[in-house]
């Protein structure tokens, strides 16, 4: 099943606002084994939003559109709904309900404005957004029959959704995509397995996977998904037989773990962060960080995932020497004599962390993230990465060149201390 | 001037890849008074980009696209050029030439499939990417007179760019876009302010604004744009007149800034954590952060802003309550007495930042993020902050209930953080 996206909104197309909802969507509907078709970005008005759901509707069954519904004046959404499926816009009093829930919840008051929301075409069937105001909109037309084109009647369905990605993710996931499968359903079941390598270039993995992957059935696929030094395996399968088609994706799972060994940082659908976190638990261990280029993300990054504080104490980012000094111990003299950006530096951080955190394990990172700041000897860039276990007491410590801006190399440096900390753990059973 | 974008690659339609490009060619041409008017994302099929490029033509009189370029099979844009544009692929040899210069500034090695890019559609005009191997083509059509339907004869042109940010972003800056200038002399100016607002509500805004809003001449335009709290006002003027316009402009910010008094966090295009940066430098003053729920994320968005150090010292993630104590002298009695979430907690947090990292000021939260750990008193989404100046003698602190997912409650703390911190120092002139 292939479906349209359009995504409504001139703050899509001033480059002020990235539109993060349609890849958002294609991740959610890719196990289910939907795709999407084309992503259209248009303005606010009329003409803009009529022509891209004209040309969606020709070339997709489903199209999703996005943003629009604000109680604001620039959003003109609904009007254009009415005009293309009919109705008029309504009154809807569940609509409002909803809206004032929402309110009470955030302790606001209600206005006018607001209250439009409630407004909506009689043409639709609303479905409640529980995580915003806009509610979001399902409309259907029947195509009749064309013989002369050769072509059977067909449903189109168009669901209008907001553009907040919070609200419009949310509820996609949780009411709008299996509303759309139950409207569509399909006889082939559909599974997935991971399995995720650290430590090899995706042409070394496709060099090792070279016989491996021809020899595939039919009804399995491999897709290859690098991201940050990391590559994930993913294995698609797609079968009427449900346990028949499961039996071989574990079967293809254990094969690929055989052939890449201690390449493996994880067998299932994990983040370098997940990954590490389950390893820490799995040991009984705690773990830290201490970070200058990288800020603090690498606390967020752990902190990102619920449930982390069995394992994870915190971090001191240590942006300031002072800092490195008054609460990582890190030594005056050396901070002088080799620079904040040091394979010394780094290793006294992480034994500091350990210390001061009083944690099992931690990371520390010191680098040139950029864009100022590189010289000849250090360019931007340059990462130290120390990895400290035994509470401190075996430290191992390597410097890396990331390319590109100061986003990539801070989050680059954030992944490789993530992996480096848990791959010495995982091969130190 | 308006232009289609184009944006062709499968990687972008399965959510791995963000277009990014079309937001950056908005930014680059929003100065010269040009604008995009739609985005299409496209998969690396012929009658997909044909069928793009012909609905993009029908729109506007210039078109780039980007991506599909590269030597590997999938890349059948030159192809569909040919189709579209006429001509035939013949081999080039000036790009031979900077395919060779690249590879050797790369210390790379030339195979048969790299020199396959030499080979360009006989109907353009080659601009040589000095950023990398795949050559820019720029195609031009002439479309007659139809008088019939009153149309003038119109110069169509497309500008084939590659899909890496990197090269297509600098090559669009620094040639392609000039060029199009030069085909294109336009004589509107183009103007933008903006102003953000802290603290007050979508719809109180738009009340605020209903009679100016009415009144706003044709040669002005407001935008909102709402996100995590804080509301953007972006007003935009087109005029041939530049000073007259520039000066609309000016006006119409003084009288937005008049109308929210102190709801204005900052009357310029800047995020939260800039203009707590930018209020800091201007105060001579130093910033930490104490971070329990918000799991280190405040230090990531500060230190995502290049030269951040001036101002920044550096963040204390207390994830464990032993770190609380141990680092930022919380009271382990309190701790016991009123729960790590507690103001009490809160507030301490903050001044011992203040007191542990060496700084003026700072920020702590303490809340729960969910989507655990909530209970009927303190509920997930619950957050206090507070906010400590003079070297942390001065503490203020909130609690807060932030509706939806672990990620939202966290970017939402954050930012409140930052914004409570930044409307602190700013109104205490």
């Amino acid at each position: 099943m292939k479906i349209s996206v359009v995504a409504i909104g001139d703050e899509l197309l001033i480059g002020q606002v990235t539109d993060t909802n349609s890849g958002s969507i294609a991740r959610i509907i890719e196990p289910g084994g939907w795709s999407i078709d084309n992503v259209q970005v248009v303005h606010d008005d009329a003409e803009s939003i009529t022509r891209a759901i004209e040309t969606a509707l020709s070339l997709t069954d489903i199209v999703i559109t996005t943003g629009g519904l604000g109680p604001t004046k620039d959003d003109i959404t609904k009007q254009v709904m009415c005009r293309y499926f009919g109705g008029t816009l309504e009154f809807d009093p569940s609509v409002l309900e909803n809206v004032k829930e929402i309110f009470n919840r955030r302790g606001l008051r209600l206005n006018e404005l607001t209250r439009s929301q409630a407004m909506v075409p009689t043409s639709c069937r609303v479905i409640q957004n529980r995580l915003g105001t806009a509610p979001i909109m399902w409309f259907e037309k029947n195509l009749p029959a064309e013989p002369e084109n050769g072509t059977d009647s067909r449903r189109k369905i168009l669901v209008a959704m907001p553009g907040v990605p919070f609200e419009a993710i949310g509820m996609f996931k949780s009411e709008v995509f299996p509303q759309l499968r139950a409207a569509f359903p399909d006889n082939n079941h559909i599974g997935h397995r991971n399995v995720i390598l650290s430590g090899i270039t995706e042409s070394d993995a496709a060099e090792r996977l070279d016989r491996w992957e021809s020899a595939l059935p039919q009804h399995l696929h491999l897709a290859y998904l690098p991201k940050q030094g990391i590559i994930r395996l993913r294995i698609d399968g797609r079968h009427t037989d449900a346990a028949f088609i499961e039996s071989e994706l574990d079967r293809a799972k254990s094969e690929l773990v055989e052939i890449f060994g201690e390449k493996v940082l994880a067998d299932d659908d994990l983040t370098p962060e997940q990954a590490l976190i389950g390893i820490l638990r799995e040991k009984g261990m705690t773990f830290g960080s201490a970070e200058s280029c990288t800020g603090g993300n690498i606390a967020h990054l752990i902190t990102s995932v619920a449930g982390c504080s069995d394992v994870y104490r915190g971090s001191v980012v240590s942006y300031a020497n002072e800092v490195k000094i008054n609460l990582l111990d890190v030594s005056a003299a050396d901070l002088e004599r080799y620079g904040a950006v040091s394979e010394q530096v780094a290793s006294q951080m992480a034994a500091g962390a350990c210390r001061r955190l009083g944690t099992d394990c931690a990371v520390a990172t010191s680098g040139i993230a950029g864009p100022g700041g590189g010289s000849e000897d250090k360019p931007v860039g340059t990462v130290c990465i120390a990895v400290a276990t035994e509470q401190g007491s075996n430290v191992e410590v390597a410097t890396f060149h990331f390319p590109g801006s100061r986003e990539r190399v801070i989050d680059r440096a954030s992944t490789t201390a993530l992996t480096l900390l848990a791959m010495k753990l995982k091969l130190s059973n």
